[in-house]
């Protein structure tokens, strides 16, 4: 039984009733069918790591809605149809598309976003340290272009972005050694957005589509929402295993190759310039196109800078996509494409229909935080206080990992990705470190086909660095005693969506 | 020939350049086919309201760049392919979807943002009025939010948007006597957006949908980008003509019915209580969803409300869209939709796959900003203002008008709507208006299948209240002129892309 329930412990609707809402839509789209067992009470307290009492309240008041009813013996059991007290009966799941529904199968809540929870150390987030925000000079910023640029601003603007942000973005990707015209970037809400426009233009459902395994879940998500064969090609400690490609284009003929060459999410692992000379040898051979995924290009902490693939661009064959929200923060929702120049009229266009562009605020805000000079200087502090914690994590793993952890050493990015001694299930020690206020990513999320039951994902650019020894020898500690008695966790009932 | 430019009068970007590269967009994507002459730099020149040494200088960067060549006698003519400089010859066009090429052919540029040139009487447009626009109400709050809420508004948020301006969103619905959960909410970059995702949700290539005739072009380019098959129902005084609805309903089995009850776009017109109560009828009765588009709702000038649709949803069929856009201002990108409950989980799906989520700066200053109650005063400012600005543009229209002129008198919204004497053409009035320094927007761009063509809409929000009389009159003034003559123009070689 797969259910999606992701807590808000920001908001002001109590958890109880969060649950019993995101339980009723599990019902309403047809994740949890009638006459199905709800979780033990217990259980679910566990996984959402929440009291059991929350769980309890949320049972009771689904009860009264008709939702569920209670069975001796049984449990907590959904009611079928006909008794439901059905305000809204319209029946919308018969009129969807079929991207709609794709969309609903595709839609995944994170164990990540599930755990966030203040008295919890985190490894298993994908954000800037919010202590780094620049709240001073965004805030300076934000007041000054309002008062005087509000006429152009607050107007309508074109479907590519503000022409000034654009030639910021340009600069910005010089630092990647990527060179474009202003013309072919399009500012976008996010780089989720970019693979979403990409999606739309080059898709068709059960065309194939290449992804390093692991990857992004994000961009997992919105493919398979397109209803395409994704096809993974495995990593190792230099990037995308690029021998394996050929043979695969050769058979499947895919749509394009999906990549974060760059500090790569979750291995965290760079690319060597060998394997980015053969991929584009490859793919340029074969006439497909390359989504180069860069949101994390800019977080090197080490000695030598390895230039985007976007740089090495002979075939015009490359799209290019980035972010603010990793090297600044991601409740802006910003982020670009650059495209090769005969893909960007159409890139303009989908972007043009589906929202007609990102707004002008935060363009000019982010534009001239960098023209003022800031944003370089938020980069160099930013990489100097993530290698201090991937440091500390790492000098932690050394002195509390267990024997047969294994764990690689990035030099740039957000993530450190380990894989369990004895074949240990990434998911049930994650249970086990949540009732002990830790948590990670467990990695079956990041694989198309929920391989990597044994891996791990621990994030160092969210957790304060004095949490950061705690967290992990907490961590080491519960494998440990995992490791003393693998057998002792039933098979999980519920199957978190992680 | 249809040629698509759009010129920025803004930009840094000389004129020439913009036009040259808008060209070769044109040519690249099969627009402009080789062998074909483009337009007589005069008439390019007079469409675009720029001078003729613009367009000359345009050609001359583009045979620079081997895209056309001067022919004696013939004109300037698209080079065949293989005589261009091609840095970038990779054929995007072979890899797109089918969705990916309906978005190109509905992409559509408007001569409302082709002709805004600061010199212009623009009546055009479709922009609230810059003059109201709360810049230092904004500067304020945007400030005060980045420093003391940055941990927050600057992390990532719900898929559904900030719980407090999802509050917030409740409220102002109220003023048009609906009410709705928070839940029930999902932001968006724009109402535009909300259209984008209920037709990704729903539609098929081939499904039927419904729409006014004439409607918003936004929404015919969007469901035209998903290959449906539009049909029309006329407008008349009291809004949409829903006698028609039910036979047509029962023949082409409709996805969706799209509609603007409440000063609509174009017509200004207010659809009727009565057949507000029958549209509801028949859709609920036939099982057709309705989406109602209630982006002028709170514009109103008269004096009795019509409440929206949605506060008459009986059957849970009304998905409910609007806009912060024309009551407030559209650079800060800012929408919302209020879905039926079983609705909710299919589109916030699609919201988190297409973007995460909208960013939540600007929902929280918009949010602050009717909390502290300056939406309000904004919106009665802004319907003096507008009802001022109606009332200056009916007095001059009294005043001027040539025989055979009609209009409507709406009592909200943006626009006037008018019919041209003696089946006059719209797109040759619009030519000689602009020559004339005057713009209006010409009526086929409203109309699915081109219709209206003797029809034009006159925007009253946008410009200033000392240049209507003057607008106007020079409008009418070229109306009777060519009523004198009305065949001194030829067809026109050039069809704008109005």
């Amino acid at each position: 039984m797969e259910i999606k329930i992701k807590l808000d412990r920001q908001s002001k609707t109590p958890l109880y009733r969060q649950i019993a809402s995101q339980i009723i839509d599990n019902i309403t789209v047809g994740t949890l069918k009638e006459g199905v067992c709800l979780p033990a009470e217990r259980k679910l307290a566990a996984i959402l790591g929440v009291n059991r009492s929350t769980v309890i309240n949320a049972y009771h008041d689904l009860e009264k809605q008709g939702y569920v009813t209670p069975h001796v013996g049984k449990g907590t059991v959904v009611t079928s149809v006909q008794f439901r007290e059905q305000a809204d009966s319209f029946g919308w799941q018969e009129l969807l598309s079929g991207h709609g529904e794709s969309l609903m199968n595709a839609y995944n809540f994170t164990m990540s976003e599930l755990l966030r929870q203040r008295d919890l150390i985190a490894m298993d987030s994908g954000i800037a340290a919010p202590e780094l925000y620049p709240k001073k000079k965004f805030a300076e910023i934000c007041q000054k272009i309002l008062f005087s640029e509000a006429d152009v601003i607050l107007q309508y603007d074109s479907a590519h972005g503000i022409r000034s942000f654009r030639e910021t973005l340009t600069s910005i990707m010089q630092n990647r050694s990527v060179e474009v015209s202003p013309d072919n970037i399009i500012v976008l809400n996010g780089s989720q957005e970019g693979l979403d426009l990409i999606s739309r233009i080059l898709l068709e459902p059960g065309d194939c589509v290449i992804m390093e395994e692991p990857t992004f879940l994000g961009a997992i998500d919105i493919f398979r929402a397109y209803g395409v064969r994704i096809i993974g090609v495995p990593v190792d400690s230099d990037g995308m295993v690029v021998s394996r490609l050929e043979n695969i284009i050769c058979r499947v003929r895919p749509k394009f190759i999906y990549t974060i060459p760059t500090f790569q999410n979750p291995t965290g692992v760079c690319m060597s310039m060998e394997r980015r000379q053969r991929l584009l040898e490859i793919a340029g051979k074969h006439h497909i196109p390359i989504i180069e995924d860069d949101a994390y290009g800019l977080l090197n902490y080490g000695e030598s800078e390895t230039p985007a693939l976007k740089s090495l661009d002979k075939h015009g064959n490359v799209v290019y996509v980035s972010s603010m929200s990793k090297m600044l923060c991601p409740g802006l929702r910003l982020g670009w494409m650059a495209t090769p120049p005969s893909l960007t009229p159409f890139v303009a266009a989908g972007k043009q229909l589906t929202n007609l562009h990102t707004n002008n605020v935060l363009q000019r805000m982010v534009d001239l935080f960098y023209r003022e000079g800031h944003l370089q200087d938020h980069i160099i502090r930013s990489r100097r206080y993530y290698s201090d914690k991937l440091h500390l994590m790492l000098a932690a793993l050394e002195k509390h990992a267990p024997r047969g952890l294994q764990w690689n050493k990035p030099t740039g990015g957000f993530y450190i990705w380990a894989t369990l001694p004895e074949n240990l299930s990434a998911i049930q020690v994650l249970q086990e470190a949540v009732k002990n206020k830790v948590s990670f990513v467990a990695g079956p999320v990041f694989y198309h086909n929920s391989d990597g039951h044994n891996k791990i994902r621990l994030n160092f650019s969210y957790t304060k660095p004095e949490l950061i020894n705690e967290g992990i020898k907490t961590l080491c500690y519960i494998i440990k005693n995992s490791l003393k008695d693998p057998h002792k966790w039933s098979n999980n009932e519920i199957k978190p969506m992680v």
